[in-house]
């Protein structure tokens, strides 16, 4: 596979704390296998500059695109901008044209352009913005790295907005096959097919329902021909 | 605080694919937060041995304990304990008193003890078994990373029993305020607030009801006492 790789950075420490559940994950995992291109790795670290600045530096190297959820807000412990920023060697002020999309934002419904909501401004120099539909305050993109909210309703429109302008490979097509055996008995002949079917990817999801034992078999590739062929495989070995 | 520190390794293609929704990490980031040890980075990698060697490596130098969850089923895919074993420069044979705890088990059970089910059995020479009173199938601590299973009901198991074991620090005290006003508000006067309790923690999560933006501000810290100044504090600036 020659798809595109990607890794997500979480932060925050609401998540690493138990306090609140993660759901930004699961919507980008899904978003990018649809879009054809291969989630490889997520990182959660805390508001903690030199944690964010150490995470962009190692994902951005070694994939395609670096996605990142949370701390662009007005608060204290929103430091994503400046050490996104940092990671590649420059700052992130405040800027003029993120500073005119909020305050005519603000102007047009009457409420006061605080200090801390011109921190909602803060984008390094040659950053392309992300476009923020639902509350205006941009994410931005800075080398292979995009920047965006927290809240899952604002992540969600940048990344449809950023996947648009990303070339995917091709999707990846997945079908499944519910077997009402444990994993123990579908795992001998299923490592087999595996062996014979070494283009796609055998993925085997226990279960259990009534207090008996399945497993979900999940066959994956991009070639739908193969993906199909080896269902009528699994079928003759596992039955339907 | 000088709370022990951990870190989470999730292995599984099916998180990142997006078919599964994890919900360990939930899980551990609670029960270690009540523990007073710190989850500090939760990573997400797929299961390929270098990823999970590397990522292993990387966490145990840096964190005093890794939890890792997922990949030792029977299946040809399951290879975490292949891999946290080479992380440590040894292996992971099937090993004696794992493969008797698992054929007592089904030979109870009237089930046959195949090849598949033997590899569940595989656990570094030294490792200290964890128990597994779920589905018999032990977990393993090495050094100081415990390898669980991914099922949830096996990994919660497997939580309560190593954290048994572990000694915490002071349990983290958490009291929190719902603030009807947008974080663009509360951000200044609580960023003051942070200033002048540097001993806690704040937090602000900005949430939508009913088309009004509010924010939940959290105050975290080891010392009841300053937590209760500080909530009075807070009630004072932004009312109840």
């Amino acid at each position: 596979m020659n798809n595109p790789t990607a890794a997500m950075l979480v932060i925050g420490d609401e998540i690493l704390s138990g306090r609140t559940r993660d759901s930004n994950m699961h919507h980008l995992a899904g978003e990018l296998t649809k879009h054809g291109i291969d989630l490889r790795e997520v990182r959660v670290v805390s508001d903690e500059r030199a944690a964010i600045v150490s995470a962009v530096q190692a994902l951005s190297v070694h994939f395609d695109h670096v996605f990142t959820s949370g701390g662009i807000g007005p608060t204290h412990d929103d430091i994503t901008a400046e050490a996104v920023a940092e990671a590649f060697g420059t700052t992130a002020p405040q800027r003029e044209d993120a500073l005119k999309l909020l305050g005519d934002h603000y102007a047009s419904r009457g409420i006061e352009f605080t200090e801390a909501r011109k921190r909602m401004a803060r984008v390094p120099p040659g950053a392309a913005l992300i476009e923020n539909p639902v509350s205006i305050a941009p994410g931005f993109t800075i080398e292979n790295v995009h920047v965006m909210a927290g809240v899952p309703a604002v992540f969600e429109a940048m990344v449809a907005g950023v996947l648009a302008t990303l070339a995917g490979g091709a999707p990846l097509l997945s079908q499944s096959l519910r077997v009402m055996r444990g994993e123990g008995v579908v795992a001998d002949p299923l490592g087999a097919l595996a062996e014979e079917f070494r283009d796609l990817s055998f993925g085997s999801y226990p279960f259990q329902q009534d207090g008996i034992y399945g497993t979900n078999i999940v066959v994956r590739g991009q070639d739908g021909a193969r993906v199909d062929a080896a269902m009528v495989r699994l079928v003759e070995l596992f039955g339907t």
